[in-house]
């Protein structure tokens, strides 16, 4: 079993207030903003062709996300992971739309083939990179994100990246030493799907959790902990909601009110892929 | 008289969760996704030419609105305008900035000959599609809203579409069976337009209501429907608002805590164009 | 010492609704837009080459912020500079990311050599505008507000513009008569520079309180009004904030809500640039 030191990964990003390139879309870029202000990291979202590179080098990590794109995102895209991957920078793929159109999903397909530290998307997105469908539109379910986990861990052999596959329960999935291994996280509130961003910010945080990680275990850590800060945050939000309006706002207040040691109570499971789950044993 | 079935109107939404694909500008494309989650429908914002048209053929809509558009917009626009068209998919034109400059308003002119099947703006840009003047920019009023009816019938005539005018009342215009038709609804709030989007996102919201509505009674009715739901949210969120800020997070509240009966209370006038107003004659 | 009447500002912008052009990034358009319409002013955020600078012409005022800058915004801003110029009108230069990335640098430093009115940055933004090192990126202070003020005023000689270094203290510089003369505003709070946007929005608040004054006097006074309404409500929404969500939307209500009595109560202090600070005299 893994065990997870979420308190020193969130004590580690909170000392270093890490500066996350987003190429991202327009939709989302002013909450993931928020959000990255929230748990304490300074959002930038340069994302012109000319300067996005040059950037990324006095970046600490980036997050690329195709929602909107431009042609000029499509190519600045390009040179920040280019530059991020010299640089040994953590980057972190969201394929957002991916299997609806063909263009866009020609572009994340090149993206993810380019060495992401990470890639986070909802149980279609990644059943569709991985090249499996689940069948039609509709409501993420538990079931739906259990069901995807073994074409997640494909994922993360043939493309060397941690798979983060967000839903109502959370599976990360990493490639460590010859083995699959997942950790499911549960948590997060009914409202949260219905505020817009709540999953694209998830790629920028998981680039901030990312960075000053270096081994495979850190890694595999920090995106653990990056989709727990949101897990516990998002429960804590409803407290004070009456919809999706206050949610969102609740969420943000929550994000950053949040210690080290109520990121340490998340509700995470390790296990093997396609093996029993650790924490169902005992 | 024209009985409209709002409760219908509000299942059919709700049963049918709508995928309504947004080209609108950057400003309010953040809110118009949370609005079209509230009341159960949900934003894609695909918006670039390579696969704009593709993506409106899996859509159950589509809301333009060149607020802020780009070359990439204008060309997806036609794209997907002539992919709704081909399928007869509902489609609504926001004509928002019409008159103030040139090049838009050529843009906005060709999309309006294009078949819209509603097209919503405030008084004067109504006015200014129409080709009549309202004289100056002001504090939209209701006096201001029942001056431009006449010319918002010209416009549903010859267009086809169903004509919107949102301001302090709404009027809805039709052009059914020989006969001009007008819907008045009252409601809202005075903090509603300093909320940047309430506008705009009405239109994607007037898509989303029309998807399945196959008649031209059906039609008008989702149009009453969707700006009732503005309407009688609008008003309840002003109860817990301090200011435009919190009545903005109430408004998200509201519009998706609203249930089929409360959207029945909406207070809506019918009548024909010119003539009497039905409900002032009892 | 420049005696400063903050009431007279205030009513001026509200009895005038001043339509204020953004050409901004688009990380901050919905919230600079709702900033705008809270303290009374309209916002219109076209940005296309095609037509900025016919619109400048019926705008009172023009913000530039080259933050997630297109070529299309680059090419709109050099056109919509001229239309302001050419008229007279108020237009204001944020020069954030400068120093960051080269291109960006360029396309900023030739607009801060195109006359603006006022130039509004934090202490390292514009200590890099006028070719002075901060070293390093870090949190905002006061001594570092307080040690850019000399740059500044060179700054302000150089361009002519009136200079807003923004922090936990703002300082705004002006080379009046022959003299570098400085007001420091103190208030906000800690949870403001959390929230995105509170930065950029200030650079369009700036032009719309700019609207209608002439004299060198009174743009001095209209941005030392337009940092102080800032400082004023930023304070008070402190009040009933929980984290950066909330006190994101009070910051908007608390903006609307100020009336020109509070506006006066903002802690202004005045004096020339190198000498001693007039309120610190007595």
């Amino acid at each position: 079993m893994v065990d997870f030191d979420l308190r020193s990964a969130n004590a580690r990003l909170r000392a270093s207030n890490p500066l996350i390139q987003c190429i991202t879309n327009t939709v989302v870029q002013q909450f993931s903003a928020n959000v990255l202000l929230a748990i304490g990291a300074s959002p930038a979202m340069l994302d012109h062709e000319a300067d996005a590179a040059q950037f990324t080098r006095i970046a600490g990590g980036l997050s690329v996300n195709f929602g909107t794109a431009t042609n000029q995102q499509f190519l600045a895209a390009d040179a920040a992971i280019d530059a991020a991957n010299a640089d040994a920078k953590p980057w972190v793929l969201d394929p957002v739309s991916i299997g609806a159109v063909d263009y866009r999903t020609t572009r994340i397909r090149r993206a993810a083939a380019s060495s992401p530290t990470a890639i986070r998307g909802n149980a279609s997105e990644i059943a569709a990179l991985a090249g499996v469908g689940l069948g039609g539109r509709g409501v993420e379910s538990t079931d739906e994100v259990d069901a995807v986990i073994p074409a997640a861990a494909e994922l993360a052999r043939s493309t060397g990246a941690i798979v983060a596959v967000s839903g109502p329960r959370d599976a990360i999935v990493a490639h460590i030493d010859g083995a699959d291994r997942v950790a499911r996280i549960d948590g997060g509130h009914t409202f949260m799907p219905l505020v817009i961003g709540t999953g694209c910010s998830l790629g920028a945080v998981t680039a901030a959790y990312l960075v000053g990680a270096s081994t495979a275990s850190a890694k595999f850590e920090a995106v653990v902990a990056a989709h727990s800060h949101f897990k516990v945050a998002g429960e804590a939000a409803a407290a004070s909601a009456k919809g999706p309006g206050s949610y969102s706002v609740s969420f943000l207040d929550e994000l950053h009110a949040l210690t080290d040691e109520q990121l340490a109570t998340a509700r995470v499971e390790t296990g093997d892929v396609e093996g029993p789950i650790d924490g169902a044993r005992s």
